[in-house]
């Protein structure tokens, strides 16, 4: 049984992690950290987990990590590499923040801000489980990728690692459920403003792009630059990816759907589809279902990926990644079938 | 192992029936029977059960019974008789249709229209799990509850049974998803037409009002007739019932709230709460939620129940059931985390 | 031409103002304040309302009201009654809160802490524009009323004052749309945390009861308590009432459908309908759709109400008063057709 | 004062004329023709407008044209074209179906089929207002531009005609919401379908593409081809297009910028913007608003534009043409706000 705290408890990634994990058969939950709401029962925070068996939140100081042996962190950026760093050495820790994922310290501060625990930024493993397994493995902090990255590398990094894509020329227009945001109070995601609308925001400047590139960078060997264009649509979860690329030379569009169905034939969680799916056909669920389609022009491809957001895209991958961690079945605690309608 | 057979396959309780069997231990899936799109794999209908390994929808006259122990029903109501007579005799069946709720003919009827098959209408124990238990067990036909019926029953029942609400002043204003219409195609379930508004329809006219009254007349061991208004809201799943009530005299507020608690104390799915609950709390759990708060006047209670239409409201209660036929753990398949948010 | 100054310009009741008063031939915007935004174009709050001809927000004490003719005020309670009681003597005055709407000192101050201009309370109007017209006509000071009252008051006034139903078993369910809350930043108001899901709040202790209760006592002559259970649907505009009321004596449904028909014949704003309305069917309009349909038992109707509570509810209305003040065609700017679908 | 007839009335297009044209003070509506729902007021098929005073809908064979001055066409395309050809000659048509859009009868038939009547398909103007204003002030039979192509053309056209872009890398990744499949009783359109998802379809094989190809092709004076992906969100109304383009050598984004300000400055419906625009700052409005963002790369720009897919996407801009040809102030019953929230 592997014993776990949750620091960060109650934003979405820490409610979906409780989620995942409450149907994990060798996961126990110890601690639930939220120094805000210390001393109440989560179900005062979250009133679906009242019915639930779950220890009350507790501040960070007042936790024993002695037996603990496995910590999620689900706090902000910045705020998680400060609490990492002080963590003890016997703990395992997946962090579902930003701070860990860039290894060039250079471009994380251009992008985030000063880094403090710059030498776990170099140990981290970068926690895309079906590229880095063998990392994650060894690792004793992994760093969960971005919602956005993870739709966007898991269809993009075997086809530049084969050399089958122009790499000066993609083009990532992603599409996210208002979880996306987190539970932060902002204006801008009250309900009266996100129903019945769409909008473009941090046009090639969101902070997820430098992201995509450091692991595009890797399968192609090169500096890899992406345009990226992340929006907001009226739901809560899932995200949409669709993918321009120009194909490399004698290349075709069945090319890449067998290169992709040849990386991913043993993966549970990764699927080449025979169309475009919907981000309904992964809602709440840890799959990532892509679908390649022939351009307007013979040498271009349309690439549609789609996950959940909060699952393959947050705690879904942060569970996967346990497992691998700890020499588990892969797939345990994340048998998910999409709940439809 | 629980060989079933699932007729009715690709409507939205079949579909609901399947995502909570693939969870289920004890169950197989063998066959799905889907007349007009009989050939085909479910996953042409229902593109997220592409990955799923499931047998491809068959019609009925093909479909193999011999190892088959259950039989899911979920035709439409008229339908489901005609077919249900002509089963094998070693079949457990568990109806999901109208079509073996009502007792008395001539009320069936009068809401329905003719009845086929009304010895097996009498032999039919009427599903509401909580409640029924005893003849859920005992019976080869099972016919599950309507979604708003089961909402309003659960908190109904106990407090008649022990005459602590008046019987003649019943008001039960329920709001539905739009999944309570099913997958047929009607305009009126256009998604332009439900998005961003809410209406009112069939008012003390509806065919579960009948339903409600038979169960609650049961419980009172007298004549209960209901006011019901339906309504439907722009969410997918959920139904919340808000049910005003007046009290026996010398009935308070909290012995209404003590015989809730103390009838259900010991259910895993029927919990009374200490705050209003949202339909997000049961979202795509077998669960219900009670709370009774104070009405304007000193003998008035007003009560709000939630469950997830789909799942506690049709097909999770069919599971339940069969769980309890087959003297399974009820809660196995069941121990479902609401997808929050 | 009538000059304006909306005060708290930047909330929802502020920005549907805008959106009437541009399509008003006799209004002219002189002035928006909004202290805390002071200095910029709202097109900076509003983007929608970046290419309208439109003053920039100023704060209050920056205002001049030489010209101006009509202040309308749409702070929150308890601030509007101190920024009303300085404003010069030449100017009307349409308030949007609840500071003016309760007659009594002691109810206000029982629902809503410690009113500080009472002499203005006794003299305000209250705005109910079909029932106190003359009393609107003939004010200085208006109190828009809430949107939870309109919507059920209109329906419910006339039959009292006639003596067609009881007074004290009146029950209002009423579900309202999330701009009811306007734009604070509230975390129960965000997107992820309302789609998908209704739930009950406030029962039979909301601050719009007693407001109800005030107008529908003058109709009846008599101390009227209503029942009253306001909850939140996911769509942003709308509310839907519904009203269950037990018959007088000898009274039958079509009586009451008669009387409501009699009373709104002339009434371009309000109007009773032969079919269940949707809140749809008043999207972005300043009207009230009624239904009356027969209840369970012969001495009880179900009454259905809908508006939209942003317009009828209180910027269309409040529009309607100042039409009604100044003399004007009660329906300029106010001939609104419903957005639809 | 202009006479109308709206022939296939009863879908959403029909419907969004009649809300406009209620608006509009130089028209009048004489009658409304929807075949099959003949005989019925228009309230029966949408409630909303049974309080306004509109004529019954009739049969084709029923109308008097005698004293109508323009017909607005509102079928379905092949429909369209049939109906068109037996209009008697005195009377202006303005069609919303794809029917006269596409000149080249060769590529009309590759994308809709045979074509009946290629002697009004050369006559016909195109009905993109703002860039063909001439032909349509002198034409009989004006075309309405599809939705997607009002969006993506409107921003490209003057980019292409002036050289600044690129024309062989034409990216339109689009967004619809569902009214713009229509009324039509479709599985894929029903709300639990639709809700909290969104998908692609017909990825580089949408009729909208050769469409769009066809005014770009006359803007750059060359042949043009481009990428285009729709795509379908839980939203009414709204098409937000994010189109990617690479810029001509020596050009910059705010060349782009520049000549959009110059080519719109005095048009009342197109606006360019300093920050990107969301579906909701033209909802109902017959506005397209337009941003340019600079891309990952120096010759790269993203721009985004807005439309409501039912006004200037279809009847709106029906509307503005039915002013131009008939020499009326061009925003006469088009002066709308935009619905916030």
């Amino acid at each position: 049984m592997i014993n776990i705290t949750i620091i960060g408890a109650s934003g979405y990634t820490g409610v979906e992690l409780i989620r995942i994990l409450l149907g994990h058969k060798d996961a126990k939950i110890k601690n639930l950290i939220a120094n805000q709401q210390a001393g109440q029962p989560i179900g005062n925070i979250y009133p679906h987990l009242k019915i639930f068996d779950l220890p009350d939140l507790i501040k960070l100081d007042e936790a024993d990590f002695g037996d603990v042996n496995l910590v999620f962190c689900c706090l902000p950026h910045a705020t998680s590499q400060k609490i990492i760093k002080t963590l003890p050495d016997h703990l395992k820790i997946i962090d579902l923040s930003a701070d860990f994922r860039i290894k060039d310290t250079a471009i994380y501060e251009q992008w985030y801000g000063e880094h403090q625990a710059q030498d776990l930024q170099k140990d981290a493993a970068y926690g895309l489980s079906e590229l880095f397994r063998d990392e994650i493995k060894a690792a004793n902090l992994v760093a969960c990728p971005g919602c956005y990255p993870t739709g966007a590398v898991l269809p993009l990094y075997p086809l530049l690692a084969h050399g089958l894509i122009a790499n000066d020329s993609i083009i990532i227009d992603a599409k996210t459920g208002a979880t996306g945001a987190g539970r932060a109070i902002k204006q801008e995601s009250l309900f009266s403003e996100v129903n019945e609308g769409i909008k473009a925001y941090s046009i090639c400047q969101h902070r997820h792009m430098p992201e995509i590139e450091q692991s595009l960078s890797i399968a192609a060997g090169d500096d890899v630059k992406v345009t990226f264009t992340p929006q907001l649509i009226p739901a809560s979860r899932g995200i949409l990816s669709t993918i321009y690329v120009n194909l490399a030379d004698g290349v075709q569009v069945s090319d890449l759907q067998a290169q992709l169905q040849k990386t991913y034939e043993n993966e549970p969680f990764v699927h080449i589809m025979d169309a475009a799916p919907s981000t309904r056909d992964v809602f709440a669920t840890n799959n990532c279902l892509i679908f390649v389609a022939q351009g307007r022009s013979e040498n271009q491809a349309v690439i549609v990926s789609v996950i959940d957001n909060l699952t393959k895209g947050s705690s879904g991958q942060a569970v996967q990644n346990m497992n691998i961690m700890f020499g588990l079945d892969e797939m345990e605690g994340l048998r998910l079938v999409p709940v439809y309608p």
